[in-house]
């Protein structure tokens, strides 16, 4: 499956504040690349801890946007996907409304009373992986669903999933001129983090918007 | 006092592993535009976890640059300055040998033992503060000293700190085309963090050098 990373970074790489609350780090032109690029993906992923943080809706905010998707054939949101072993998406998140479909991926510890609420919720349940959900494997099911093509939004421990499983083929992060800071605010890519073997990118493009800077990368692998 | 900070960090934020072991996130030409604003400034600071980490020697390693220091009536090394409330700098570091002066920012808590101690290995040891150092004073008995300008290098939490007290006019990152990761590696800013009040910074050039980026803004305070 084709993969870009895409986020929104203070100079210091950080995603939000030590406690979690959405910082403004870009601005409007930004928010217009997002929805083109969102709109461009059959799907759209986060990981529980951004769902549970900002109840993101992940839909497309510009109508022509969608408009120009059902032309061409497809939903006029691309599907949503929530990266949540243990089933944690609150039943009230905005990411299960019924603007969009949307995909839970989970694993075999997931209580299945809390996995029935989530399909009657509206989402489509994917287990993989023993206790904790198996990522190159669910994003396999995924594409025997159809999807080939997916945008990864965060939070920075989903991003150091994909990036230690070698999954993501473009990463696109915009910085804005502003420092958060506090070593306990979430960063680009959190988790166990690399030892040596660091991900290598290639930087393709760099350009000025708003008042920050958009830096795009291709993956080495 | 005219303080720049400068630092190279991956595209995750990141000055080092989550083991705090030093990563090569420049290349030859970078490091030759450090040493050359190194050479600019009066002083060069860093906090005393990052000589605890790294051993940094702080001096010039271009003889060029330090023979036009000489030609200027300057001592060929800007002088190093360790913020280091208790005095924990390491008597065999490096930034204590004798080819510049070294400075030691502490606080009155210091042991009085290890501060004669630190001035025995050619110290000149600041006292400014109750239990930690008051930099904001520290750096005003610098300005006493006739230390006008000085580079800033980290690590993150002496950089949360200079960050929060305002003191900081201009700032360059450098970013390396790698992912780190590491919830627990440190990042360019650590420290707390700040909740609302995010120091803004404008962004002046953006200039590709080696297979990274360098960023460089100015503070808006």
């Amino acid at each position: 499956m084709d993969i870009l990373v895409n986020a929104a970074i203070s100079v210091d790489g950080k995603l939000s504040n030590a406690d979690r609350e959405q910082v403004a780090i870009s601005g409007s032109s930004d928010f217009d690349r997002v929805d083109q690029i969102r709109a461009e993906r059959d799907a759209i992923m986060v990981g529980v801890g951004t769902v549970i943080a900002d109840d993101p809706h992940l839909d497309l905010d510009d109508p022509a946007l969608q408009q120009q998707r059902k032309q061409r054939g497809e939903q006029p949101n691309p599907i949503r996907v929530v990266a949540d072993s243990d089933g944690r998406t609150p039943l009230d998140a905005r990411v299960l409304d019924d603007v969009a479909e949307t995909y839970i991926l989970t694993a075999e510890t997931i209580n299945p009373k809390r996995k029935r609420q989530l399909e009657k919720a509206g989402a489509t349940v994917v287990v993989a992986g023993d206790n904790k959900v198996n990522l190159p494997a669910a994003i396999d099911e995924l594409e025997d669903h159809g999807i080939e093509s997916m945008l990864i939004e965060g939070g920075g421990e989903l991003l150091y999933s994909v990036f230690a499983h070698g999954l993501v083929d473009k990463l696109s992060v915009y910085i804005g001129s502003m420092i958060i800071g506090g070593r306990d605010a979430p960063t680009l890519v959190d988790g166990e983090g690399f030892d040596e073997d660091f991900p290598k990118l290639s930087l393709e493009t760099v350009t000025q918007i708003d008042d920050g800077v958009l830096l795009e990368y291709t993956l080495e692998w």
